[in-house]
């Protein structure tokens, strides 16, 4: 098995050059077992070499592979690998695999797959885990229910802390995030949290409910978006997050690792949103996929720069009188373009990781603004120089200047202020924002340009 | 003390608005214990309400709290905050409060501080503190070295579970990553890590190195790049990693709260990166920092579209007789960059979260490609009809087709290939990228556009 395992497409040239390449100091990661990546039975390499595979090739070596170890591979595909391989795998097989996976990502699986085929492996399953795992479907995948495991270790806030540490000991080896206990009143209304470590530094016969005094307690509400909770775990430094009903009552945890995959998730969503791709989109995306999700967003940004178009086209009497006006628009516009995307850019970021106030977002805008200002300055002085000393004219510098210094604060404020508007009106703040900031510092660029040129050149 | 912590400029209508706020259902934070997130004691939000208050209330406050309240605040704020209150301090209760911190924490916060004011502050530790304070600064911050922490539980490999175990409850308290313990041979080589989970149900006389069997170690050489240490950390769901030197000797641990705040950093540095913003910018940065970072790029810019210009100014005849070419030059060029845009986001991130071979990478701008051609003829046929039913003009619209459809097909390749070139450079993958791509349409789209329609139309 191991064989297959480490069979990969490369031809053995390849493979003696990738060997070798590992071997260099620049490969900084060591193995220090003795075994290379290439052979580690880790189920994140496992599920690397898989997506390497053809298809046959997968389900033959999935099929193989004990169920624990497959189904712990099977989580680590990627999205497109996985739904290709369950719907090839026998559905027995399917099912089985799925059913050893925890609840979460089980329940994360078969929500990717259409229903039909996901009830089928359902019905295969135990009837108390097929439960489990529907009841988790339940929850809004894009909220802290969705993400949340439920295999986490309770305990009553009775016990004395002795009996908490062999109620550990005892049922501790499945459990997914096991640095954590959570207590919980008769209610299951959770209390507090105590690591293993505050529960092996307690003194024997203290009850849990007293252990927990002087304990801080922060959860999120299951309905709670994926967002904000990545914003409380990163603020907090938590490494795990309880998730409780509106009665307070636990439901799950959202661990470290899931905050991992929230995190970069939504840096992805909010890069690519920006500029109109799809917000899930990885270069493993179907090309035709991707088609599909960018092509409504580069429609809107035709539409937006037909206007710009349609501006210039009000002053194309000016244009045939001058062309060297055509020369000059879109350096206007181009450079109050970039002003306004590094504007964006910030705003997005630091939306992404702090909660703003009003009166923090209006300063957020006015600091852009000034920054635009500055450089705009700076910049206005260099190109009247340069257009001064490249056309020999006064006017058509300043006409120029004046252009570029407004639509360049205008970028400024539009790039501060595009993601603070989005998210006022509930979208997602970078939600094609650089399409809509483009269009604004293209039409006015261009109106500034040619308008100013025609009242004071011609 | 409590009053000082909750102080906030906030007026008090403000502040009954807020509370009010907090009561809603949108308010996603319960706080069990009782207390509003604005009383709450962590240090994230000491921190968080430190920010608000003038330099002055900052001083008076922190020399108030409790040197390792103090010490865990100041960790938490933002730089530039942090810099400025520890000046105004007087230089022992800053020494006082540095001594208090993990050693990573403070050998980050001295970093900060001019070498003076840092040497004064260490001058002022413990010995040995300052010792181990300034080994650490001696790593590259932006390495695993730079990041890790030193408090970790260190067990002997010739150890027994039993006597790991009452080791680990003597020393447990001050320790920093409390979840695994690091086994170790005689010359202080990592051979393994076991969590305290695995300890807790090792039968009581095994020996760690024999517990170790079939564990897999992956540990990361000090000098990795925190990039790749994210990356290697998100691949494995790790919740630590070891960071050993070259003879793979123990030095420390990187864990999950700085994964978290690395993934941050690296998805802000490249989106900011990206249109040429200072990578660590936030809204806090003081403004005319951000000015100066940006004024680089914004001139790399200028010229890049000057260049452009140029190409413009080569056909200034081809302009003068028919204006029109002007009004449609810039959709060409805008919709080409929006293309290569998409292509751009889609690589910087992939590259963000995945180690690409060759291959791959080149199947990857293959893709992009290929749906920049899809997207490309479909926006053709929609260009071609608006252009036609607009200017009347068959051959008009056919030139804007031929322009846009081989300008976006090369916008994709350039989106797709510049961060994978500045990458096989040596370079950040992310920076300035926007602005070469913009260049390259740009240029290419007013070239194409204007030539041909020279050539065909006049």
């Amino acid at each position: 098995m191991d064989e297959k395992i480490s069979a990969s497409p490369l031809s053995p040239e390849d493979q003696a050059a990738e060997e070798k390449k590992s071997g260099q100091e620049d490969n900084p990661l060591t193995v220090l077992s003795g075994q290379s990546v290439q052979d580690s039975h880790h189920p994140a390499d496992v599920a690397e070499r898989l997506e390497l595979l053809s298809l046959k090739e997968q389900v033959d070596l999935v099929t193989a592979l004990p169920l624990d170890q497959a189904a712990e591979a099977v989580a680590e595909l990627d999205e497109h690998t996985r739904v290709g391989l369950l719907e090839s795998l026998d559905p027995d097989t399917a099912a089985g695999i799925v059913g050893e996976m925890s609840p979460d990502d089980a329940a994360d699986v078969l929500d990717e797959l259409d229903e039909d085929h996901s009830d089928e492996l359902l019905s295969k399953l135990h009837l108390e885990d097929a439960e489990e795992i529907r009841s988790l479907m339940a929850f809004d995948p894009e909220t802290a229910g969705g993400v949340m495991n439920t295999e986490i270790i309770i305990l009553s806030q009775d016990l004395s802390a002795d009996e908490a540490i062999r109620q550990v000991r005892s049922g501790i080896e499945d459990k997914e995030i096991p640095y954590y206990a959570y207590i919980v009143d008769r209610n299951e209304v959770l209390v507090g949290v105590l690591s293993l470590r505050d529960l092996m530094l307690c003194p024997p016969r203290t009850h849990l409910k007293d252990a927990l005094k002087n304990h801080e307690l922060i959860s999120v509400v299951f309905d709670t978006g994926k967002e904000e909770v990545a914003r409380v775990i990163g603020h907090y430094n938590f490494m795990a997050l309880p998730v409780v009903d509106h009665e307070g009552r636990l439901l799950g945890v959202v661990s470290h690792d899931d905050v991992i995959d929230i995190i970069q998730e939504l840096a992805s969503e909010d890069m690519l949103g920006m500029v109109g791709a799809g917000p899930g989109e990885t270069t493993d995306t179907p090309w035709f996929d991707s088609v599909k999700m960018r092509l409504p967003w580069l429609l809107v940004n035709m539409l937006n720069s037909a206007l710009a178009a349609a501006v210039v086209n009000l002053f194309d009497g000016s244009i045939a009188q001058m062309a060297i006006l055509a020369v000059f628009m879109p350096m206007v516009a181009n450079q109050a373009g970039n002003t306004g995307q590094q504007a964006l850019a910030v705003m997005i970021r630091q939306l992404a990781m702090e909660k703003f106030s009003r009166r923090k977002a209006w300063w957020a805008v006015v600091r852009e603004g000034k920054i635009g200002l500055a450089n705009g300055i700076i910049l206005g002085l260099l190109v009247w120089t340069a257009v001064f000393f490249l056309t020999g004219r006064a006017d058509l510098a300043l006409v120029m200047v004046t252009a570029l210094l407004t639509d360049m604060v205008l970028g400024a404020f539009a790039g501060a202020s595009i993601p603070l508007l989005l998210k006022e009106m509930g979208r997602d703040p970078a939600q094609a924002s650089s399409i809509f900031l483009t269009a604004i510092t293209d039409g006015a660029g261009f109106f500034l340009f040619l308008g100013l040129a025609t009242l004071v050149l011609l």
